[in-house]
């Protein structure tokens, strides 16, 4: 297995930035001022370079929303019970998840990867089964996974974007559900950034002041009892993350190795971002970072990266809902660059001098 | 005229907001941790107390486009050339225009409306002819309109959002277009609503410093030498506004009249905004701040209005493009609405008590 990780490291290649100058010059010469569609432009540039063509495509687009439990969830760190992960997996099946009207508002295809949630469910068409475990174990007693297991789960997360790629999609958009995820997320937040608990840590899906103030003691505790097993990224992450988050994680991975972009969604998503880009320098070049939870910590963890999200509509669900309406501007982004007319073919004149 | 302009001004209705505590009751049934969806729950709670109903539709959409030329352009405050203002007419006409990209990609329909425009067009489909005059005077030496002509353009405006309506559209769209129409902007907002013009003044198309420098020497002189004919805001819009500005001024009018919502976009359409807003308190309850322009002074105009855009794309180009986009998260906003499962139906369980 982690000959398979490396190898998948190692295949991912750094983008090819020379083709920057003929995207500019294209964009440069559409029937508008030079500039003037700010963030729309960065975009078309970002996702030009990551899929290495000044000539792109952007059609078909994917959902994987990863799902898992977590051991942690025991020491009472949600609003909500963990019952309601499998509950919310069904949810999503059935089609009246918020997710569920994004993907479909967005044009793109949705699929719930179980990675680790705490039941068994029946073979479904939308659900793709790739349990590692019933759940992980609860990290502020030991390791929430093995080594081994988040090798598992990163692998299979890969494989999905591998098959994407020859599937055919242009763009993927990761999502997570799993009661009490923001805490593992955090978790690797702190240990990873070096970012402060006590700053980072925040209500979740709603927890009052004094179940804030428990979590963050749990996170704390989580990460000192982790300590020694935690001093690389790969280690963090079984050690403190989750199986969902390593799917994601491993979705990225390879997604870039297959030169496929990602749009990462919120809180919880960009804490696998963030290990992958820990694992790989490289694959920040593939990644959109989609939106600005509304998740306390999530500013400072941007900030950290230097990631301006496209979006900032204080969100906080999760599921790949930010990632989902960010594919639009990002597919807009990309219509625009294609579809506008040039100045030499519309006849209109430039800039006076 | 004015008696019509009254009856207009009158027409509109406070929105109810007795149907409020219904809307979020059922926001907080859908599956999903209360609040969790931001900023969209807050546009639609908006969106169906502006059309009147718990139970709103949205899928017919229109962007109108408002081109026009201004006499103020004689004063060399635009980078580009007047005559762009019809090329750029004729570049929307074939399809070619971000406007045309980004109205396609929302779903949403374009007509561009000629208000007073330097030029005499061809029937075309996608072209109204609604021209007041071939652009408006130089505000830099007297009234850029009459009253007369201004409050034409208005009802106008008002006409075609009252005729939408009509044709059953459930959402309407600003969009704007118009060589130098930055100018006549940053004086409405400097008048109306007493900026600064050394702050508020900005770069439009690509001024450098001297041009910026000289646009606000225009428009400062611009208001003083109207300023005894510019005490109402029906007067400042026919003094320093133009017609473009003006048939948007009425459509948001019209719209408001007929319980339709109007999504704003940039810069100049913001400015036909201020304009409404100050000739009926009740207008800002239909309307949606689409984007903030990266054109100076557009987040000096916001706060002063209180108003938070839905997105941030350091967009400056105008057409409708920022509307055309902030359309989609509307329309995503209204799906989760109508198409979310609830608690109950979906047997999700709710927060820990």
């Amino acid at each position: 297995m982690i000959s398979q990780f490396q190898n998948l490291l190692s295949s991912i290649r750094p983008v090819d930035i020379s083709l920057a100058a003929s995207v500019q010059a294209r964009l440069d010469d559409l029937t508008k001022p030079q500039g003037s569609l700010g963030k729309l432009e960065e975009i078309v540039m970002k996702y030009a370079v990551a899929t290495g063509t000044a000539d792109p495509e952007l059609s078909r687009k994917k959902v994987f929303c990863f799902a898992a439990d977590h051991g942690v969830a025991a020491e009472g760190v949600s609003a909500f019970p963990a019952e309601v992960t499998p509950q919310m997996v069904y949810n999503m099946l059935g089609g009246g998840a918020a997710i569920n009207v994004l993907a479909r508002h967005a044009g793109a295809d949705l699929e719930v990867i179980d990675m680790g949630v705490n039941h068994d469910f029946a073979e479904h068409p939308m659900l793709r089964q790739c349990k590692v475990r019933h759940g992980s174990s609860n990290m502020a007693e030991g390791p929430a996974m093995t080594v081994e297991e988040a090798l598992q789960a990163i692998m299979t997360g890969a494989s999905l974007a591998i098959e994407a790629r020859k599937q055919g999609y242009h763009l993927l958009a990761t999502g997570e559900l799993g009661i009490a995820n923001t805490t593992p997320a955090t978790a690797l937040y702190a240990a990873l950034l070096g970012l402060p608990v006590g700053e980072i840590t925040g209500r979740g899906t709603g927890l009052d002041d004094e179940g804030l103030l428990h979590k963050a003691e749990v996170i704390g505790r989580s990460i000192e009892i982790n300590r020694e097993r935690s001093s690389t990224p790969l280690q963090a992450l079984a050690t403190l993350g989750g199986f969902e988050i390593a799917g994601i994680c491993g979705l990225i991975l390879g997604a870039a190795s297959v030169g496929l972009p990602v749009v990462v969604d919120g809180f919880i998503s960009s804490s696998a971002a963030v290990v992958a880009m820990k694992l790989s320098c490289r694959v920040g070049d593939y990644l959109f970072f989609s939106h600005l939870s509304n998740e306390q910590g999530h500013r400072a963890v941007m900030r950290k990266l230097g990631a301006v999200p496209i979006l900032d509509l204080d969100l906080r669900l999760g599921e790949g809902t930010g990632a989902a309406l960010a594919m639009q501007v990002i597919e807009a982004s990309v219509r625009i660059y294609q579809e506008m007319a040039t100045f030499s073919s519309a006849k209109v004149s430039g800039k006076n001098d």
